[in-house]
């Protein structure tokens, strides 16, 4: 089976213009179109496949109706926006998704003016479009032009109080606002949460044909001139709902539910609400995660993510691994802990697989809790479950937990309630790019009075930092680990508490020291073989903690060396910040010690593989042995030597 | 008037025990004199009024229903707390309320076992109450027992996604869960939002007089043994609904709209609540701010926050001020450009009156948005704004601003949208203590790449930083500011833009040079006195910005001095971080450069007066001679002499 299939229609599409000469049937093939080439790029490139596949007739419509780049279409978190790029002028790159300078895998303003709003994080998409709204309605000029705010949200996300919020304010300030909700009942785990039973009733009650009749009604109207005006477009728009109040009791008009893979009902609707809304409209579209695509249909997660893959058996290309993850090392051991201590319980926000929590909701559901897209929610639940009794785990990735950063602060940390993070996806992530970086949650949590903060430098050491963890009464404790496979080590049969505060030394050498904190110690070790070969010996250690510190440790290594680093997969203002502090307080670098911190660099670095990014954020052994040298002063000669 | 009406009733209350001894018409009473008692109290005190007298039968019904401590009741935000104080074991304290050393204004588990979950931001109280649920549900044991758990939330709160979320959560998980929802119509300011309407047109649709029957009917059946089980019970709360939908939509039981000041009402129905109740239930009370004190009634905020008044005339005692708050010299000098410039637009979370952007809505009220508490939403919106060509000013306070972290990070920094931060209540605050402290906010916006980071020294600077904002667009940037009035300098006509990236020196001396960020300035000028006197004058400089760092001036200042102290008033990973990275960076601190970082301490620090709070910190003019003085070396004898 060939990689680009046969795509008359679409060679033709240079931009979205090119769709407004199409009729309705010929937009149909076009979606045909659209979905074989959306299927043969990603089998080439892997990515996100189902979401895209879910949306291709709704990106058809919305571009056949509506006039991109002047209307903004925000399409949320974007995972489902390759079939957009493929419309938007971006086909000849599109088999470049998530690769090093390629296209990124979700939209970006940088890349292109049809995407007016990049996302990656989910229900950011009706605050940004509201906020277009404002701006064309008060005159403000961008670019390309002011014209119709449209957002495209899944239901999943519509679990985030952000969603919420943001339709409680378009609600109250009327303007004229287009939110589509695209429901198709999976997020990337099936969505949980009384909203999504909500919807499910909603659709459970309007059958599709009674929609076909309304929308059809609707479009023999529109050529017509307004002649009742407003009042009667609002009308015409209700006599498309079924249900829908709690959108209206917040101030929306609902259309829907429709079937989001049928375009002869996208496109008169489209049509109607382009030519009618006056205020802020939700439309309930239904779709199907992976759609026309069997493997992924068959799929239980909708085929969400996906390495390359073979076209005609959807077989994914993963290469061998040998090691196991980080979370599911996270995973093994919390699972081992909870059968020891039933007051251990866990807390995800929508990322049961991404945080491994489902394997230990295997053994024990009713102690594993996944709230939703509702990170804020989840930390303070995860707050009252510790003041009630329990020991609970709140595993989010580093860059979401951002999200709930005041309760961190405000309901765990002020209150010293035993709230265990574990935080995934520490650090550079690779294809997922800036948007997913876990950069500063060393700076944001090591700074919170009462915190202990550790990193895992490999798997073993998570291991310990579990048991550490689930030990840990006396208030919070948070331990970092990337994403990805462990470095191979050998694995201890189960973890052991660490003593709280306390590091190891890894090696004894001379002159200068390194400090490393989390798992770039093996890029650390591989600098010091190579430094070997020029005599130079470094000592190494594993803080393990960035609070609170190894004064003990870190004083004798500032006292026996000329040079101490400190090494990070983090932002400035975090582990060697706390480091320096500590030591120009003891007045330790008054005296001639040179001290650098190794930190991610001030940039959002962009998608491609994890090497390949540290060895952008200069953090990789090359960049490290170079430190060493020009710290030590040996010049640019010896070193070429 | 005296400060101490007659209670006698109140007198012997010691626990809340003591109330299931009264009738119900002793109740009553009971709540006359705490009201009494609460209005006294804060007459003396200062503090907020309003939110507490509307709850006093309230506060009392529960505590007669309910078995406190057993019995978890959260008090959201928890302003409205001092009467619960009152009746549990802290009425002999209740008149340090907010004073150092004394009561804090709000509930803190450390204070009293009665307060089973602290508070300060708003609308966490759902998520609280569903984790102790959760907790009691799975056996979690805490010191006071494993009762029922009860959230007090207003409807300003419910303007929060965080409580959306909770709702979602709690719908979804069927727990036995009380939410009290505590409708005034008023948070600090008017609640904005179709939440809000929504809320209207529920008791609009419901006279009271109706749930007076459905009130006496539910209780006519409480003593009765549960002949037909869980179902009939929930019927029975069934018939006391008059509409929420929504909520019942979102899996709660709704009832209501209750009186909230008609004990004959209150204690039936949490009787019966209490009796009945197997899944979530949102109970609807209706409440008058400020009910019962006519000065407090009458006024626009329902007496929500004063200073010590007099109790006859609610006349405040405040102390003259001299000189304007920053707040005020921020939206001046912002609604001055704003008539300048119409792309000027700004966003409020329901804080127009604490920002001062209610002055800017006066004259431009088309382009001041009121979100609602919704900090998520209002950064994002704000990207929004901006991305469609406008020019807005997000103001919140530091403390707030932490809600907002995730999008700051991905929809602003990340796209570098140029959303003007303007960061109020920077620093410690005084009297709203610990939760409200504005402690993180220079670490975790200074290390988020492309953004411009900017602290005022005093008022005029901050009028200049105002007008930086404004003409910066080519990025986001934030300014920072405290809480309280300026230092009295001379004011500028108008600011003038300042260059990106370049501080200022403020006084030229020898050895020791303090590079001081925000208005710590006039104490290390204090300080420069003090030193004079030894003989010690150390040079000045106003850093201005935390990022980009003046790196001239910065290493100009390392390499003509025996040392370098930087000070701010935020913690450690902040402008000292930023300064000390840059100085290692570049080896200024190889060869003997003694640097010093003066931040506030790794603790929690509990309210009393701004002062008392730097002196605790210390960061005032005695601790900063002190460092001085260390740090050269001068010894304890001569600093005595």
């Amino acid at each position: 089976m060939t990689h680009s299939p046969e795509t008359p229609l679409l060679d033709r599409v240079i931009t979205p213009a090119d769709l407004k000469r199409l009729s309705d049937a010929e937009l149909e093939q076009l979606a045909h179109e659209l979905r074989a080439e959306t299927i043969a790029a990603v089998s080439q490139t892997g990515g996100h496949l189902g979401a895209g596949l879910g949306v291709v007739e709704l990106t058809v419509a919305l571009h056949a109706v509506f006039d991109a780049p002047r209307d903004k279409i925000i399409w949320d978190v974007s995972h489902q926006a390759y079939p957009h790029k493929i419309l938007t002028g971006r086909r000849d790159r599109i088999r470049t998704l998530r690769m090093k300078d390629g296209l990124s895998g979700f939209t970006k303003r940088s890349e292109s003016p049809f995407d007016p709003f990049g996302a990656g994080h989910s229900s950011t998409s009706i605050s940004a479009a509201l906020g277009f709204a404002v701006a064309r309605d008060l005159g403000g000029v961008c670019d390309t032009g002011s014209g119709d705010a449209i957002a495209v949200i899944g239901d999943g996300a519509m679990s985030a109080g952000m969603a919420y919020e943001a339709m409680n304010n378009a609600g109250h300030l009327g303007k004229r606002l287009i939110v589509i909700l695209n429901d198709n009942e999976m997020s990337i785990a099936p969505p949980t949460g009384a909203m999504s039973s909500y919807l499910s009733r909603l659709y459970a009650e309007a059958p599709f044909q009674d929609l076909k009749a309304a929308a059809k009604g609707a479009v023999s109207l529109l050529p017509g001139p307004f002649r009742e005006g407003a009042k009667r477009a609002k009308e015409v728009l209700k006599t498309m709902t079924v249900g829908g109040t709690l959108f209206e009791e917040l101030g929306f008009d609902y259309i829907g539910p429709l079937d989001g893979h049928d375009l002869h009902q996208l496109l008169p609707i489209l049509r109607t609400v382009k030519a009618r809304a006056t205020g802020p409209i939700l439309l309930h579209v239904l779709t199907k995660k992976g759609k026309g695509y069997a493997p992924a249909e068959g799929a239980a997660d909708r085929g969400h993510a996906r390495a390359k893959f073979d076209l005609v058996t959807g077989e994914q290309k993963k290469s061998p691994s040998n090691a196991p993850s980080y979370t599911k090392i996270f995973a093994r051991e919390l699972t081992r802990l909870a059968a020891e201590d039933s007051r251990i319980c866990a807390v995800t926000a929508a990322m049961p697989d991404g945080t491994g929590l489902d394997l230990m909701a295997e053994r024990y559901p009713s102690r594993v809790f996944d709230v939703g897209i509702a990170e804020q929610h989840g930390v303070t639940f995860s707050a009252g479950l510790a003041a009630g009794g329990l020991k609970p785990f709140c595993a989010m990735y580093s860059t979401f937990l951002q999200r709930g950063y005041d309760q961190v602060v405000h309901d765990v940390a002020i209150q010293r309630l035993p709230v265990r993070f574990a935080i995934d996806r520490a650090g550079l992530v690779g294809a997922d790019g800036a948007t997913h970086a876990g950069a500063f949650d060393i700076a944001f949590m090591a700074n919170l009075p009462g915190m202990v903060v550790m990193a895992a430098a490999d798997e073993a050491e998570l291991m310990h930092m579990v048991a550490t963890a689930a030990a840990h009464d006396e208030g919070p404790i948070a331990f970092r680990y990337p994403r990805g496979e462990g470095s191979g080590v050998e694995m201890p049969e189960k973890g052991e508490p660490l003593e709280i505060g306390r590091g190891r030394l890894v090696r004894e050498g001379a002159r200068l020291a390194i400090l490393s904190f989390g798992t770039r110690l093996s890029e650390v070790m591989k600098a010091c073989e190579r430094l070997s070969a020029r005599g130079i010996s470094p000592t190494v250690a594993d803080a393990r903690f960035a609070k609170p510190l190894d004064r003990e440790l870190i004083l004798k290594l500032a006292a026996e060396h000329e040079a101490l680093i400190t090494i990070e997969e983090g932002s400035v203002g975090g582990f060697g910040s706390q480091v320096v502090q500590l030591l120009t307080d003891e007045g330790a670098l008054d005296h001639g010690l040179k001290f650098r911190s190794m930190v991610l660099p001030d940039t959002f670095i962009d998608h491609a593989s994890p090497n390949d990014m540290y060895e952008a954020a200069g953090l990789d052994a090359r960049h490290i042995e170079e430190k060493v040298l020009t710290t030590l002063g040996v010049d640019v000669l010896s070193r070429k030597a």
